[in-house]
């Protein structure tokens, strides 16, 4: 079937067009989650008028292009109500009834959570609480960056209010003044367990966000002349997001589910009556209002220029060649961004800062908000760099495994790894990083050692799909290469040879790899040294090579055992059949304070420690 | 030196001493960062007076007894005023200022940022947002389950206001009327890098904290008498918690420093000057008031129990077992609690709370606040189980990542693992939880298989040190092993001999392991099967026999490549110095939506998968 109407009536009928729209709507989600057997109908009928409304006169996309600079963006935060997504995608014309029917199907783009596999869905939800950062964070990019026109709606459900996140978007979107970022709480008292916190106490929501400089809008969400009101409210308020925060009833219109606990996440037990009680099946169509054809996306014209050099042989920390690079790259691409968790001294994103201050956004200590705008910056087509120290990027764990999920290309930096920082402590000791970000979904792990490397290796980065995050030490250490070297990502570098026995290091590591080979050379024995500065993807062949032509191989890292650099040597080599001996050294006990060299040596991760470990190979 | 005056003044002078205790503790934190070299002095000086008032006549400890039941907390939310804390300790007489002096030096326990390493110390800090979330946790434990009367005092940052977790901490205090928190916010406007969002607008923090449900009092930080009021006010509040929100100057008393910017995180450049212009070392003591001595914690009878049983042969999600074993465990032991974040009709801890509901605690979506309430109970002794989606325990990854270095022992449990989840697609399906739970320090790993092993698992990590986290599956897997078996914590289950080659699985990939091995023995291959339960500790002993006695190994997971089970096997094998051909089979696209059976197909790692690389390592 096609829609039989498109085009909204106006005057007295146009209420009644939204209410039979939003009826469709409902039917529409009951008969795709009931044709997939699972899903969320009820949490998508009770957003139905808010999104009638929206569609019909409010939202501003040209559906034929969904990346029309001038398009608004929708996201749903609440991305469980996906049914409810889908349902407007076909009223809009988007996608037909059949393919609505695929909900859930494997092979479908109608996934039970929202991905950018549809070209109208910017960012991957179903993680609650991530859509409204990002939508700020997309807000942000279009107020500052491209200075577009288009709006970002953000339908939010009301048990998600309680996610730390939200307060992050919150604080952000007043502060940055975002007008065009408004958030449509639909709060229909019902999470998955049974009440939320707050049931309908709209003022409960309101209260906070107004404390934090947002405008708010109460409204009877299922009256579609007040949600007109609501949304012509947000669009005329300017400095400041708006907040319409609608009072709505959980499955409404369908007396077996309706305002009823237990009924979370599941299609209704009798649909034909549901359908029946909904008025029946409809097939309305919806003409979304154009964009502005105009609109263009500022550029940022860049003067050029040369990545920083290191002297040879000169001691730099690979944090404070970040930041150089960072500025340097930025003199040549417009379309690079930085942002920061406030650490911007310690990270060095402060270069960046200073160079291109149009293109530095500060997060404050907020580093989920940091991962959700450097994602809502991707999708507009910029490059973000997001700083932090690399232990605190484990506050955005879940944000940048969503951003994986969204298809997100971004480059994170954390700086601070692993014992090496010395006296501050275990808290800001990043340890489990590596394993972390190695383990997202086509993500790259680089972990240079010197600054030359670090500068080298950002320009490929600049360009990786998906998640790439580069780890930076905090201390001085010696330039080793020239500027001339190249570092592709994937590959490595031997930086000594040897027939006896191979070290196997990166960062901070290599070099005490460096000190343990002097040693040993001493004693006459021969070891080569890898710089494995690409932990993932890892140089298969050179470690195939180490393991067949020397005695084994010593791996070494700062950072617990598991999940490291250790484990990408032994899965390489268990992948091209290499058999050798690896001893694995690692953190492998809570460090104290103390000074690195002291907390390297405690760590069994020194030069003295590698040595020991390759005698006890060649025993 | 010792302290030359105990006991603190009345009437009149005590404005004067609390004045002059400031000023030690402003020197004392300059000196020991002086001499350490580095730290946070300018950020402990800031937050003196609060310090000094609520020492005297406030804060209720009996420092030779850190474990009195009647004690108050005093958590430095604001870690990097580790500083003062420790000048606060030597006030108080429970360190010698040798002690202090050992600031930050290897093998102290004054290290860089607070840890239980100190008795006084609760739980560590140092990445921010998280000692107020632990302090609500705390509060919630003293309240409802100790019912003990002791208040837990929060030192804040202003920075750290911007971290989402302190959102989930506001909203849970006020939500369950903690009047037992007080959160002592130092405004000194400075953050890092530069002026903080709200710089001195107190009103920003007070309005928030206001609309959440917070008294709230604003007051000059340094002035000891308004101070005073301040926290007399807080006392005399009930059914709400307090929030002190205090004017300060960054390095208050010393020019060099004060209210200047780039001044964070340095020792300052003239030490000897600075404490003239604070008018000298001194060498006060404080008396703490004395905790109720007759304080005792609750401590709930039980019926005592059986652990579930279920029948060999029948299909029961992992989940399910959880919930009814959880019920069963705390039916025998009155220290198990449990907690869940708003889905505990999907993680079957509802089981729990209609068992034992005064020892559930409901944590609504917010999965931060739900570990560092489990970090507070286990302060006071409680065990507790904490529940979600293990995709979403990714936004408490830095709160597990601290609750290590707390020393805490809790137990997490994480439903819904991995593509066999299905139709609700990949933002639901936890594949980097093994990964990010082995980087854990001290931590235990379980993935049960069916629900006898689940329910007898969860008796062993009831007494686990450390974090220890159980993976369960969302759908039915059919009951293999009878009720009298033992899965020791390090243990597997060879579920099948065989001497041709090895298959590796746990979780849904055992059952696919076995179904391959059916296959393979129709051909005449011999297919051993070992049940890697425990993930972490992993059975080495039993790894390396099927390595020597056996053509190689398959390794298969519901789970990324990277870090998971496969990673475990290889590091296992590689420790013991087992040479074998090991295949890892593991999730290596993006997952849709699809049933589990296509999804498990298409991730290949499915029974068809598993029966082809084992025949491709016999080849």
């Amino acid at each position: 079937m096609s829609p039989i109407a498109r085009g909204n009536p106006g005057g007295v009928e146009r209420a009644e067009f939204r209410r039979e729209l939003a009826q469709q709507l409902r039917v529409d989600s009951i008969r795709s989650s009931s044709a997939a057997g699972s899903g969320h109908p009820t949490s998508s009928m009770s957003a139905a008028e808010l999104m009638a409304v929206l569609l019909d006169g409010h939202l501003r996309m040209d559906v034929t292009r969904p990346d029309h600079p001038g398009n608004d963006h929708l996201i749903f935060s609440k991305g469980h109500a996906s049914p409810l997504l889908y349902s407007c995608l076909k009223a809009a014309g988007a996608i037909d009834d059949a393919e609505l029917m695929t909900f859930r199907e494997f092979g479908s783009r109608m996934e039970g959570h929202p991905t950018p596999v549809l070209p109208w869905v910017d960012v991957a939800t179903g993680s609650l609480g991530q859509g409204l950062p990002i939508g700020v964070g997309l807000g942000l990019t279009l107020s500052r960056l491209d200075e577009l026109p288009g709006r970002v709606w953000v339908l939010c459900g009301d048990s998600e209010m309680a996610e730390g996140s939200i307060w992050e978007a919150f604080e952000h979107a007043a502060y940055y003044g975002l007008d065009n970022v408004v958030a449509l709480i639909d709060v229909n008292r019902l999470g998955q367990t049974g009440e939320t916190m707050h049931g309908w106490d709209l003022s409960a929501y309101s209260d906070r966000a107004r404390a934090i400089g947002w405008h708010t809008v109460e409204v009877d969400g299922h009256d579609p002349d007040r949600v007109e009101e609501a949304l012509t409210e947000a669009e005329n308020t300017l400095g400041r997001p708006t907040a319409v925060v609608a009072r709505t009833v959980k499955g409404k219109g369908v007396s077996e589910v309706e305002n009823l606990t237990g009924k979370h996440g599941k299609p209704v037990a009798d649909e034909q009556a549901a359908i029946s009680e909904l008025g029946g099946n409809r097939d309305l169509g919806v003409t979304v209002s154009a964009p502005e054809s105009t609109a263009r996306a500022r550029t940022f014209e860049v003067p050029g220029g040369q990545l920083p050099v290191f002297e040879t042989g000169s001691s730099v920390a690979t944090r404070k060649a970040y930041g150089q690079a960072l500025r340097a790259l930025g003199s040549r691409r417009g379309d690079i961004v930085a942002l920061d968790g406030e650490v911007s001294n310690s990270t060095h994103s402060e270069q960046f800062r200073e160079g291109h201050p149009e293109r530095y956004f500060e997060m404050y200590i907020a580093e989920q908000q940091m991962l959700a705008t450097a994602v809502g910056m991707q999708v507009r087509g910029w490059r973000p760099f997001a700083s932090t120290f690399a232990a605190f990027l484990t506050r955005a764990y879940d944000f940048i495994r969503m951003a994986a999920v969204s298809r997100a290309d971004l480059c994170l930096m954390g700086s601070h790894a692993g014992v090496a920082i010395g006296e501050d402590g275990p808290s800001q000791m990043a340890l489990e990083d590596l394993a972390a970000l190695r383990a997202v979904h086509g993500s790259t792990v680089l972990y240079p050692c010197d600054a030359n490397q670090t500068a080298r290796l950002l320009e490929p980065m600049a360009d990786l799909r998906g998640i790439s995050y580069l780890r930076a030490s905090r201390g001085a250490s010696p330039v080793i290469y020239g500027p001339e070297e190249q570092f592709p990502v994937g590959g490595s570098k031997t930086v000594r040879d040897g027939d006896h026995v191979t070290l196997v290091g990166a960062g901070v590591t290599l070099h005490e790899s460096l000190e343990a080979a002097d040693r040993l050379a001493a004693e006459g024995i021969r070891a080569r040294v890898i710089d494995l500065y690409s932990v993932k993807p890892v140089d298969s062949a050179t470690l195939d090579a180490a393991a067949r032509e020397t005695a084994g191989l010593v791996t070494v890292e700062d950072h617990w055992p598991e999940g490291g650099l250790g484990d990408a040597v032994l899965a390489s080599l268990a992948e091209t059949g290499a058999s050798t001996a690896v001893r694995k050294l690692a953190v492998s006990r809570m460090p104290g304070s103390g000074k690195p060299e002291e907390l390297l040596e405690q760590a069994g991760i020194d030069a003295g420690a590698i040595a020991t470990a390759a005698r006890s190979l060649l025993r």
